[in-house]
């Protein structure tokens, strides 16, 4: 029997991770516009490496009939473009590039394609969704709260922060409004609002403020009351919210003395070495989903918590584990063909299935990130 | 006799107070290129108006000569380029365009030229001075610190401030290293540096930090220790730093996927609305300078407290009222004769002499610039 061939579209922090783990079973050719990237994976019998500028779709048709499917780990801007010419070539995708259009706009040509498209399969928007899934279907959910965040551990004022994938996606999404349900009505908001602190273990006291990482599970399920936040080291949300009150993420051309300048490039310009991780620089991931039902008059609360940090021998880092581990136990669903339905798939369909669900999570657990389970 | 005709240049919103002043006495021909400022003086008897763009140093030839002397109100950038024009065309002139050049290479030429020119003459740089210069001649002064700013009364965040003149001038202010003086020694620091409280009556607690604004304070006079500090309200030096730091203050090209962009061209234009003071906003001028004198193992503590608000009847700015009545006295210092020094005068010169501080003083006095002295 020939293995399986699977074509990874992108060779960041977070593709390479995810190259190194798909090359344990499968035959994994890596594509990336830049061959510095293709060199960060290292050599292995399993792993083909090609330069290849994906943007351009004649490329991606020129090689794509080869594989079996694909995981798609280009930067969001190209995202959805991407998924649109791998669906036109009707093979299956793992997608997590993030990228800002609605997804279910290609729904139809995937279903009349006959083919699976899982998308925002990473941490979270990936894990977090696939674990609100499996527990909506244990009980009725009244209460949803997912705090996620990538931090290094090094906290470099001004913003100790560093970017662990685009920093013009990451001040994309303070431009965003944040979108959350109360009472089953969603709701459009400031993002970098609502600030409250969130206690880690080992790490202390983090901040936790709005963004807009909802995106489908603000429709797919029906929780009356769900948000997620965004998690940083506290100070932060006043920080980018001030640059933002000032004009600095505003994305139309402002005229100064020697031109015309817009300010959120400028902005991404300034901050992309501030905010890039150092070689090997140990960050961590964290994630704690609470969730919240009510059953003859009691109220059930769930917490799970994820702590994850870099993997120094493997050089994986965190965000690269936390969202690639979750992408390659996906790709291995649809490699073993678990994955029935068809169509534009988000992470919490899943969920649903109570195999699909433990095999993600034992996949996890395998490589060693740890999910703890509080309930009372 | 012929009245005194003097010709002031710029209009601006210190311009205009000195120029419905001077003509309480005098003769005034104000220039400015933009005709909606020279608008906003008002209809006077002895004010005449004329639209020229000085820059243009023939422009300004062309017309200097009918003149007695000529007070330069122009914005900092055109400042030294304008006092070596008034200069060389042999007229005495008093300066409050805080360019950012060493007027003392003009000496010379001054001297030559038989040309008195007071430079630096307004609120601080200029009234600080000639108190600080009174009190050098009456005692060995230790210790002096000078507290000076301009601020709205409206609280408005993120920056709760308005700049009474050109923000350009203001934030260049804040990338030009602060220089003191510390046991005889000058000491370059960061500027915004070395926040402390200062609290004001009526107003309450401002915050004060390192600026460049001694100038020639730092050379004239002996004073072992000597600062000044910019006060505005608490908060504000940690975000200019911010911004600073993040190199929002950089004056070099940086490149954009759109081109390229000086940051402090960028910052300049999208602060510029927001700390633009509306018209008739009501704003403040705080001064305090405190002044420390060892004799027979006593200190000698002195301290001047300037308060001075908006003049809702005259529409005059406070920072106009205060920068533009000390310009103002010395004009008439000048036009009466009474400074014999020639050369570039720093306005710490002009307290060295008795009868020249109390004119000054009694001149503000006159116009309500209360000044309150403690000494203990």
């Amino acid at each position: 029997m020939n293995m399986t061939k699977i074509l990874l579209l992108g060779c960041g922090l977070v593709g390479r991770t995810i190259a190194k783990n798909l090359a344990r079973n499968y035959k994994v050719t890596v594509v990336d516009i830049n061959h510095k990237n293709l060199e960060a994976v290292g050599n292995s019998p399993n792993i083909d490496t090609i330069v290849l500028d994906v943007s351009n779709g004649n490329n991606l048709l020129s090689i794509i009939e080869h594989y079996d499917f694909v995981v798609s780990a280009v930067p969001g801007f190209l995202g959805y473009k991407v998924l649109k010419s791998v669906i036109e070539a009707k093979k299956n995708v793992v997608d997590i590039s993030f990228f800002a259009e609605d997804a279910l706009a290609l729904d139809a040509l995937a279903k009349s394609n006959n083919v699976a498209a899982v998308v925002d399969c990473g941490v979270a928007p990936g894990l977090s969704n696939i674990i609100v899934g499996y527990n909506s279907k244990k009980m009725d959910i009244t209460n949803c709260k997912i705090y996620v965040g990538g931090l290094p551990f090094e906290r470099r004022l001004p913003f100790e922060y560093k970017a662990p994938f685009s920093p013009t996606d990451v001040l994309e999404e303070y431009t965003r409004p944040a979108r959350y349900k109360r009472e089953g009505k969603i709701i459009e908001s400031e993002p970098l609002t609502e600030v409250e602190h969130v206690d880690f273990k080992g790490i202390g006291t983090l901040e936790a403020f709005l963004t807009d990482g909802l995106r489908t599970l603000l429709h797919t399920i029906n929780i009356p009351n769900i948000e997620e936040k965004t998690l940083r080291y506290p100070g932060y949300a006043e920080k980018i919210r001030f640059l933002k009150n000032c004009g600095f993420l505003d994305n139309s051309y402002v005229q100064i003395p020697s031109g015309r300048c817009r300010p959120l490039e400028l902005t991404a310009s300034l901050l992309l070495p501030k905010w890039e991780l150092s070689p090997e620089e140990p960050e961590f991931t964290a994630m704690r989903i609470i969730l919240e039902c009510k059953s003859d008059n009691k109220t059930i609360r769930k917490q799970y918590d994820l702590f994850d940090v870099y993997d120094k021998d493997n050089k994986d880092t965190s965000m690269g584990r936390t969202t690639g581990f979750t992408a390659c136990a996906v790709a291995n669903l649809l490699a073993e063909n678990k994955i029935k339905e068809k169509g534009i798939l988000p992470p919490e369909c899943l969920g649903f299935s109570q195999n699909n669900f433990e095999f993600i999570l034992n996949y996890l657990k395998e490589r060693n990130v740890q999910i703890n389970i509080i309930e009372n």
